[in-house]
């Protein structure tokens, strides 16, 4: 059965005299249209299929095969880590009676679903501590929508290693460009980026690992440009974390229906109708189809190396950087002063915080646990940790100045101890930025952070090294089940 | 747990410099804020939660209870008459091997699924036609997304019919004020309607079942608003169909989370970064607040009689009572003369169609098996008939003469027979139409028609008295089973 381009709908419409005239004139005559733009936007949709299908592990620079590793290593960690927070519990307990044969594993729990739900479930673990991957320029935490979808998918069906790093790869690339052509305006029109965009690399990356044809692929990029997640008004509640979730079980489920030829428009992202012209006030689409398979935005992916906001590492870092050099400890210090830019206070100016969350929004409590413990890991964050008497003590010595000079990724820290000394600290670009990325070694202990109490030690080991192992591994699904609880 | 409102995200962006002013306004300093608008908008989605969760089914006015009962009626009829179109046959192939429980029916189709898997595929079914219901001011085809969520749902618990029909007529009346409020901007933008507001239906129906609370209710509406689903560049292909039964899905998974205490900021409508600011250039909330209880969009459904366009219905209409009224064949008819709104031929001007979704967009088509069959049913859009010689002779009959003076619902319709006398007929409404609606009677062929071939005679008459008789089911899941083939 062939399918005209034009609706029964609009036809429908227009008889109901509900349309206006600009509507009307997609199907009138040509002398009634209003002219064509000067430059016709490329076909973007079906540039990226071509590329996607056709791409060739072989022809990965080993930086980006290496950024795609470590993706998929925060990426674990972070969803080992969420795995039992209520968000997890509540989606797992709506979930669980409508799931399907239980095939993939919920990282970090003894549950198996379904590939789609799982997907769905690995999602929301992996975002639920905002402490996963972020590529800068977006603002996307590209994992999320990516990993839990294909790593899903890697238990249904054989999927090698090198098949599903490069899968992630070009997932992580596909949502990252597409964000680049639409970024800011598509970003304040209210969308989370991470899931309306996300999707789009779920979508890619589970197509690829199904080995969909280059019309099929098309069909699941239109099939994603339909069912974008995520709207920012949710920050704050449970259903930040359901985007990245749903954007991966959405491409996931994009990428089936195109396997058994479900058909979508061709050109989803940039046509009349679509994606760009709905979702965005302003597209720049040669952000997508340029440099395709020379210029990776996957390599450019960053993690966090504290849970909590950018605007507080800086100031994090040097105080870590302080104690570590100054052996520091808490009754030695009589004050403490941050200098650095406004938002810092604007964001994160709680100066007495009750709980875990709260103290995600407190400089001071940043600060305090930095000097403390030399970390702000997730456990740095819980509630007993905020209420600690020489926790609350140490925040009260610590004062920020702010100066709409200082950049927000630089601080200087200057701390007075008791005998009279005084030591500074200047950051000029804060670890975990793209100038001074987390070393392999942070990432290692950010993942046994978070995977303690979890997983047992040696299990979690052991996971993090099927990790880093990820290109020669035989059966990528091995991996999933090794990150049950 | 209790979450903050603020979010680490929106520290990270800001954090990355990558955010605008106006963005990191959102949490600065009182003194920094914009003046707040002159009138706050209304707070929709509370508004709605509390009308949803409160509304009582003896409040249901007479004639509301009556169109719901013809609201699903005609669902059922399109969703086992679409059901074995290769659109469904795609979709059901790719989505059964992940299926759950298989707890609920495919109408006009033997495989059960689970409910959510249900819900999609039902909802495609029933709208694969384009023959489905329509909400006028809006073009909303409303019962897809609702009908398919709940009568899936009222196979997982026990569901009274009293409690479908009402929880149908609140989900059609809360998706049809959201549409109110934001046709035609919204739709303008490229939004499909029925999937992108269909999706509160679906919700808020299914989340009046589960016997939501208020506060979970706007959860539910919440988790609906971020999961939209629908572009129009994609009428034509079967992601059109998707829509609607997407819709249903995403609805239902909205009040399943909802149920166990899956959060979402609870102003997701009206709010800042919320549904209406991305989804639409303007809005007017109080479509959807006034005169709820009082009001009801859900008694200005219509049914389409003709399975093609609007646009042409006074054609066909006009063409049907004159073979009527004189018993007209076609061997005496020496020529046709349609006197319509220019739309007709810039919509459906094909004069030479060679499959059956071609005959759809062929006025010639509409016309000529209106006086051939007196119907223009499903059927009379198959591809042999598109090609019978007897039909294709007539059509080179027709002529159209355009006249914009003539309104897009009226038509008059002149034939001239081969022994020189003359007819003529001027339709003022065509049936269908909220002026002119489609009679029981006429309800029921239209049933009956789409259910020949699928269901045997007997089986397809008990599930049309099981539809009407749905306000006095004990069990209105029972229905869905009477639905299957």
């Amino acid at each position: 059965m062939t399918i005209d381009r034009r609706s029964l709908m609009g036809a429908a419409a227009i008889g109901a005299g509900l349309l206006s005239t600009a509507q009307a004139q997609t199907a009138a005559p040509a002398a009634a249209l209003p002219p064509a733009p000067a430059t016709p936007p490329p076909k973007v949709t079906q540039i990226l299929a071509r590329y996607i299908t056709g791409a060739r592990f072989e022809d990965l620079p080993a930086n980006v095969r290496k950024e795609g590793t470590r993706t998929f290593l925060n990426w674990m960690g972070v969803a080992v880590g969420g795995s039992h927070h209520e968000t997890v519990d509540n989606a797992v307990a709506a979930m669980s009676p409508f799931s399907g044969k239980p095939e993939a594993n919920l990282m970090g729990r003894a549950e198996k679903l379904d590939i789609l739900n799982a997907a769905l479930v690995n999602g929301i673990s992996s975002h639920v501590f905002d402490y996963d991957d972020t590529h800068l320029k977006t603002i996307i935490h590209p994992a999320g929508p990516v990993a839990s979808a294909i790593l899903a998918l890697s238990q249904h069906r054989p999927v090698s290693g090198r098949e599903f790093l490069h899968a992630l790869v070009l997932g992580v690339e596909t949502e990252c460009r597409i964000g680049n052509a639409v970024y800011p305006s598509h970003y304040d029109m209210g969308w989370h980026i991470t899931g309306s965009c996300g999707v789009f690399g779920g979508a890619a990356a589970a197509g690829k690992i199904l080995g969909l044809n280059e019309q099929q692929m098309a069909w699941a990029l239109g099939l994603a440009a339909t069912q974008p997640v995520g709207l920012k008004i949710h920050f704050g509640t449970m259903t930040k974390s359901f985007h990245a979730g749903r954007a991966a079980q959405n491409g996931l489920t994009a990428a089936l229906l195109a396997a058994q030829n479900y058909t979508a428009d061709v050109t989803a992202l940039e046509g009349k109708d679509g994606w760009g012209q709905a979702l965005s006030r302003s597209v720049k689409w040669t952000e997508v189809t340029e440099g395709l398979g020379s210029r990776y935005e996957a390599a450019l992916n960053t993690y966090k190396p504290f849970a909590c906001g950018i605007v507080s590492h800086p100031g994090i870092d040097a105080a870590i950087q302080l104690r570590s050099e100054n052996k520091l400890t808490a009754d030695q210090i009589d004050s403490v002063t941050l200098h650095a830019n406004p938002l810092v206070l604007s964001l994160m100016g709680k100066t007495e915080p009750q709980i875990g969350l709260e103290g995600k929004f407190s400089i001071y409590h940043c600060v305090a646990v930095g000097l403390i413990y030399g970390a702000a890991g997730e456990k740095q964050f819980q509630d007993a940790i905020v209420k600690d008497p020489a926790v609350v003590a140490l925040r009260h010595k610590i004062t920020v100045n702010t100066d709409a000079a200082v950049p927000t990724q630089k601080s200087d820290l200057t701390i007075k101890l008791k005998n009279g000394k005084v030591l500074t600290k200047h950051i000029e670009n804060a670890v975990g930025s793209l100038e001074k990325p987390l070393s392999d070694a942070a990432l290692e202990a950010k993942f046994s952070d978070l995977a303690d109490g979890v997983l047992p030690k040696a299990k979690a080991q052991k996971l993090m090294q099927l990790c880093w192992d990820v290109e020669q591994a035989a059966d990528a699904g091995a991996i999933a089940a090794a990150a049950s609880a």
